[in-house]
């Protein structure tokens, strides 16, 4: 039997590393369940590097059996070109969870460190700081890349903007407008 | 046991329309296997989207059990936002081959109607007509969709291109020169 009521998965794809981390929830409290990233040698073609996110994916997918993925997809790029590549890093992540019914949802980077650090253009250092803090995770257990943490922080991200109160749909007309401010009528 | 001696499959992956197209060589005349696309429905969303050309590809290279896959692939488009998404469908049909240990080559579009049509700047509907005269293939068997035989274009496209003779590497060094051209000494 699975421990936490709901395992939410962040991937950081890229073409060079590819970040992970996963989250479970008990109650109200998330804890890492695990993170890490899988790094390609220079000597692995974009091909091979395709192939081995899509199998990294497939296999934390297994392990772990997430609810959720959250994935850090930047929506702007350097160029054409290096977005064309990301894009293809993201798709193999992506079709290893749909493949398995796992819902997806995107944030842009600026959104999870808005999230998490309330600053939108925090240092990837300053994430993992406040990650560090947040999750009480010990310096000694995370991983040299920060791609991990960049994963983790796109699961948390996602924890906190599915678990908060959705906002209220504003009046949808005149009559409802009223309805809903009586103490607004003149 | 199988019909032809080497089987090349051709994919436009887009995310509107996936073209296809198999080509089968026995000796030194290629053959149309098959030819379609998959169309998606607008409420199909972009994950389903990505699913459908990975499963698809999965399907036809079991069907088929080409040797290669060549893909039609740009390499400059109109915004990032189009080569994002473009990149995450070319992804998921690579992979889809990659897993099968399908070797993949990708060619421009201009290079693909070059080596059909002689021109760079060759139409969809140019580049289909030269195929239908090229492969013998009736007009009624065509599909509507202009993105299968963009697809089959990129098959026999690379059929032409792993079929010539490999062009001979200029001259390494002075005494190569020496040694390959005595005609030319004074």
């Amino acid at each position: 039997m699975r421990r936490w009521q709901r395992v939410i998965i962040g991937i950081d794809p890229g073409t060079n590393v590819m970040g992970y981390g996963v989250l479970g929830i008990s109650g109200k409290r998330p804890e890492v369940v695990d993170l890490g990233a899988v790094k390609f040698r220079a000597s692995e073609s974009h091909y091979l590097r395709l192939h081995r996110i899509h199998q990294s994916v497939l296999a934390l997918v297994e392990r772990f059996l997430p609810d959720e993925m959250a994935i850090e997809a930047p929506f702007f790029g350097k160029n054409v070109q290096s977005m064309l590549k990301l894009g293809r890093a993201q798709g193999v992540a992506m079709v290893a969870a749909i493949s398995r019914d796992i819902p997806i949802t995107e944030y842009e980077p600026r959104k999870i460190k808005m999230a998490i650090t309330g600053n939108g253009a925090a240092s990837k250092e300053q994430v993992q700081e406040m990650l560090r803090r947040i999750l009480a995770m010990d310096r000694a257990a995370l991983p040299p890349e920060l791609d991990a943490t960049d994963a983790l922080a796109a699961a948390l991200c996602h924890y906190y903007e599915s678990s908060r109160p959705q906002r209220s749909a504003g009046p949808r007309s005149w009559k409802d407008f009223v309805a809903r401010n009586p103490d607004k009528l003149l």
